[in-house]
């Protein structure tokens, strides 16, 4: 949950997708702006997360002109994680990992696009 | 390059692939086990980068209950990074944005095994 309404609503739809467990905006510090987790996430661990990958990414900037940060996806034995720039923040999703990439995607374009027009990002 | 010329081998065929900078085998804790890269990229810098996202994997598997690292993609605006876990190790392929992902994973694949049967993993 967050101060925001609609920003809670958007994550919420994401969350109900098939294969997501959950999804939540961070800022690339680390702190959590919104989620949509289930009780056994922890929002501060999983900023924690965000915050490494974005780390990891500034190097790969750095040493390999590679650019901003866009996306990525880490596919573990049990679960996928999918991170996707928006702004200066990140919307994480924490999938299963067979969720089906197809739809997933397209709802994340819809998402971020909404999330976008909120002007918190 | 490494001392195992199978190896240099290996690498060197995936780096031939059309969209692919170059790759590197890396220990878990970021030192390079051997490589096929172009001069402008730092080879311990990689290993570093490596090192950062099985860290934030490792986290991932602790908090989330994900088991373990198996793959991951880091999309940056002018290139991407794929990871893919081999035994103890991690292979690292440095890519422009567009290259083509479904002939690489095939090839990646057949690397993945070769190295496997190298028995250095």
């Amino acid at each position: 949950m967050s101060t925001n309404p609609q920003l809670d609503e958007i994550l919420d739809g994401l969350r109900k997708i098939q294969g997501i467990h959950g999804t939540a905006l961070v800022e690339k510090y680390g702190l959590v702006s919104g989620q949509a987790l289930p009780a056994w996430i922890d929002a501060e661990s999983l900023g924690a997360m965000v915050n490494l990958i974005v780390k990891a990414s500034a190097r790969a900037t750095r040493e390999l002109a590679q650019g901003e940060f866009k996306s990525a996806m880490i596919d573990n034995e049990k679960g996928r994680l999918i991170f996707t720039a928006l702004g200066s923040k990140i919307l994480i999703i924490v999938a299963t990992p067979n969720v089906a990439m197809g739809i997933l995607q397209v709802k994340l374009q819809t998402a971020a696009q909404a999330i976008y027009q909120l002007g918190i990002t």
